[in-house]
């Protein structure tokens, strides 16, 4: 629109990068990742990291945003695993092709002291507030004019790069917000103006619910484990809750990987995605060229390029 | 491109009714569907069913795709049912986020006489093969060029309405194919060139796997009891597949609809993709109003706006 009138704020870090623009690269994105050189990883910091454990062993790891995104609500979901606050309360509600969300089933379990509360103006940030060095432009996308990643994070905004793709970076006033794919962790809440507090999660088990964008804040993603949520029964009433309390599973534990013994952290990286690789590996996953795909896509959507994520031996 | 040069073959059986050009409709897509009047819905056949039934009374329906598209695939997967040929099968793979597969895990389990072979330009089908009467406008995508529902199905083009949303319909030469959403089903099938028979079945269980357009047969799609298989355990080894013969579950009896006695046919109705009430109902699909949300998307990709399928009373 007028974007070409307005001074920008930001560079495309690493303009070559740009999806459908590297050359093309005749590996499989698997083997893209494996050719990786170490520093195109970036190690997950234990503070970033919340461990779920279930009855039977099962462990659900969720990385945290940066908390440029959904800061309030961040801390609010650290203080709640400092207080150990999600132990023996459970997950609650499994809808198909849509949610696994656990908490306090009661609503009655009291909240520890300090949090705060957002508004709904804090489901997006500024522009501003992004580092331009880690942005990298993602694909087009059906939801938002513009798409990106950020610090291995797919997110959305609402200026981008208007001239046919010319890399131009945020415009003033811009906002920027994280999206919903597979796996992503977003904070539930009531009718508005509830935001919620952060007590009450969910992960996405289906297709990219993308309108939840902007509805709710978005804390995380799953990063080890989800097959633990996504493979639990369906719940049978209003919205997929369980019907009946024992259908619950319970939470044994939760708490900040930085609250483990050295020896139960776990340690995960993820690809840096303004990094070579990432580029290649991007291009790669819109165009596969491996022995069985005959028509190649030409394009992949925004949740279609899940950042690389992998456990540190 | 050089669309508007051509001659058109077909055109927008209902323009009014393409997504966001609809009056605002204040109500949300299921009270949109509550009141839809009877003649927007349609029965499927029974002979256009096919039910599934695994240990413990789990039944999953697939209602199969119109033969426009996939003829033989579809021709054969009759022919397998008929020769009752999956019952003693078994699912053999549960990929998180992505497919539950179904089939003979031995494959050496002889094939019924009869089967046809499909080749792979029969991913996708001629535009000119389509009744023009059917065709309804999709949203935008980020895989093709145009989308579009037909006959409850939604599918893509590499041709549509080139001038900026004006309806232009399909240009001489169009190709059409189904899309891969959550819950299709599919064909599964070696390497190329080999396209599969139709014996082993897949059905999607996670983000949409668009990438998969144009190269796997589309067949069909899971309108009841998806969670039988979307919950199952994730198998443990390449591709989902289960580690040991006795996680697979055994698939008990497998019938068209049509072959079952009249008072155990599933019976089902869909929403008609070129009634008034699809069109609403799009709509309020991409600009949900509920009291719920605060921002509406404004926009929702093909597999966001599922075709309502519901039980007959």
């Amino acid at each position: 629109m007028f974007a070409s009138l307005l001074p920008l704020l930001f560079v495309q870090a690493a303009a070559a990068q740009a999806i459908g623009r590297t050359q093309p690269d005749p590996r499989s994105p698997t083997e893209i990742l494996a050719a990786a050189p170490t520093s195109d990883w970036r190690q997950i910091a234990a503070e970033d990291m919340l461990v779920m454990e279930l009855a039977g062993g099962r462990r659900v790891v969720v990385q945290l945003m940066p908390v440029t995104f959904a800061r309030a609500w961040i801390g609010n979901i650290r203080t709640l695993a400092t207080a150990e606050w999600w132990d023996g309360t459970s997950i609650n509600r499994v809808q198909d092709n849509y949610v696994a969300q656990w908490g306090d089933a009661s609503e009655k379990k009291p909240l520890p002291p300090g949090l705060s509360t957002s508004s709904e103006a804090d489901y997006t940030v500024a522009a501003t507030s992004l580092d331009q060095r880690e942005i990298t432009r993602g694909p087009a996308d059906v939801y938002a004019r513009a798409t990106y990643f950020y610090r291995g994070w797919p997110i959305a905004g609402d200026e981008g790069w208007p001239n046919g793709g010319v890399q131009k970076g945020f415009v003033r006033g811009s906002r920027a917000w994280p999206v919903h794919c597979y796996g992503t962790v977003g904070v539930g809440r009531d009718v508005s103006p509830n935001t919620g507090t952060g007590a009450e999660l969910y992960t996405v088990i289906g297709h990219a619910p993308r309108h939840l964008d902007r509805n709710i804040a978005v804390v995380g993603r799953v990063i080890a484990g989800i097959e633990h949520l996504s493979s639990l029964p369906r719940g049978t009433v209003g919205l997929g809750f369980y019907a009946r309390p024992e259908q619950r599973v319970p939470i044994e534990r939760l708490r900040l990987a930085s609250a483990l013994p050295v020896a139960e952290r776990p340690r995960f990286e993820y690809l840096a995605t303004n990094s070579p690789t990432w580029a290649r590996y991007a291009s790669a996953r819109a165009n596969r060229k491996d022995a069985f795909f005959i028509q190649p896509a030409g394009a992949a959507d925004i949740c279609n390029i899940p950042v690389p994520v992998r456990a540190i031996p």
